[in-house]
């Protein structure tokens, strides 16, 4: 059985290890909406996720980065009054060096990310979602136009947000195999990741939303919110702006016309009916919570179930 | 009284802190032929050496590199199979992702440069030779065109040299303040650097060398050879390229028209004479072996009395 996975951060890589356990054949498509060029370095955090946590190098308490790493280059760089507001360990850096070094010699993102994810012993395959520049933007009241990072990190998603906007992403192209992952799966998962900047970033690129919507019969979702809030990080700063509730069935609107089956955590069961009938989804009800590599497993084997 | 030094990186980052201790008004020109972009960073290996020696966070008994560092990065980029042959710190790569983010921005190096040495409380100035594109290749004699810290660290400057070239050096103009410093010093120190790597490149840049032959009778070398062999680094592999005997007299030749002053180690006091026959030089003989400060101190004041 062929898989096709569209996948954030940290609530994805959470979710793909539980689905590479299932040992079907497995494409993860990342966001690149969270890319930002930063100190001369090319970082890819949400494509660095998901390979460290598939690569079991994660850490698993912090949830991101890499397992035993130390800080020391940012720590150096802080004390000369260096921009060290994005937290780059020193293990992670090796990750954007050699991204860096192959990018500036001519090789595309999908080509780099392949070599990363075969150096990491990953036991899937996985695509950005475009070789081409998209970047994410906010807007906020008070009138700035921040990079994602700036907004999400060295703000901490403290400024009300008036819009958001994925920048390159009219021109932007699936990158090779995208497309095709999506026509060939079996199964197309949405992970439980921040719906606005982890997975639309992904579904602004042209041809993307289509190829799902052809084969919405065969995708399932996992709501990154519970009980109203999102689990991870601060999907609640940024689906307000897209019009959209913070709550299981606010994740769902966010796909609309492109699910088959929604999964929600068992604190939602009285959202299940109303979400199956606006979306005219299948829901499953579970526990979402991916305390351990066992629980993700079944959750990501519940997801499929309820796709039937 | 004002003093200018040409400098390239350790045996000049020794000098330098003893130099500083005569409490002169000090300006550094430091080599940039053996800057390089790599893995999207900018390096500059001397200014670097100069800066960490000068704020005394210099690894001594290594010679390159801070104190208390560590490798992690790059132990990391050595396990995904990246570049890993030119050895950064955690540390030290604090320094050149602060100078890859500022020269992004548009900031010239002299002006990184100076934040750099204001922010590690350098006690002088500290000038890049250019603010333009200087580099040194070198070329094989099986043939190849080698950036200088490839064949110099990499190839542990293994294959045997056919040229040595400094490329952009025609079009570099002397970056702001190194003409005047020159123009303005009451003594011009050539450090004991290896002179065809880290002394010639400055010397390449139009202008400054007849800034330095306007001021010649003031000006002072140390010889980085001491019986025939170089103190530290690999001279000896690159100064009978440029036809240069590996020798306190090749040493010396490689200023020929620039020097008032130079000084030979005790172990070369035979050569005095015959250079200062062929130099027109006044040479001063002394134990130049920079074991630590105070040492370093001695050998500065002794070259300025020797320029009398």
């Amino acid at each position: 059985m062929k898989v096709a996975a569209l996948a954030g951060g940290i609530g994805a890589g959470k979710l793909l290890r539980g689905l590479a356990r299932l040992e079907h054949e497995l494409t993860v498509i990342g966001n690149v909406g969270d890319d930002m060029t930063h100190l001369g370095l090319h970082i890819s955090p949400d494509l660095d996720s998901v390979t460290y946590w598939l690569a079991g190098v994660m850490d698993r308490e912090r949830g991101w980065g890499r397992a035993g790493e130390t800080f020391r280059a940012m720590e150096a760089l802080a004390a000369i009054g260096g921009e060290s507001w994005f937290a780059l360990g020193d293990l992670d850096l090796a990750t954007h060096l050699y991204r860096t070094a192959r990018l500036a010699e001519g090789a595309p993102l999908t080509q780099v990310t392949a070599e990363l994810a075969q150096r990491f012993g990953l036991p899937c395959r996985l695509l950005p979602a475009t070789d081409d520049p998209l970047r994410t933007w906010i807007r906020t009241r008070d009138g700035r136009d921040l990079p994602f990072q700036r907004y999400w990190v060295a703000e901490r998603a403290a400024p009300a947000v008036e819009a958001i906007r994925f920048e390159g992403a009219e021109e932007a192209r699936p990158a090779p195999g995208v497309l095709e992952a999506i026509a060939a799966a079996d199964a197309i998962v949405i992970c439980p990741s921040n719906p606005v900047v982890s997975v639309m970033p992904t579904l602004a690129v042209p041809g993307v939303i289509e190829a799902i919507a052809a084969r919405r019969d065969r995708v399932a979702g996992i709501s990154p919110i519970v009980g109203g809030a999102p689990l991870a990080g601060m999907a609640d700063k940024l689906m307000p702006a897209m019009g959209l509730e913070v709550s299981a069935a606010g994740a769902a609107e966010a796909y609309r016309g492109l699910l088959a089956a929604w999964v929600v955590d068992e604190r939602d069961r009285d959202l299940a009916a109303k979400i199956e009938e606006r979306e005219g989804v299948r829901t499953g009800v579970t526990d979402t919570i991916m305390t351990d590599d066992a629980a993700a497993e079944r959750l990501a084997r519940f997801a499929l179930e309820t796709l039937g």
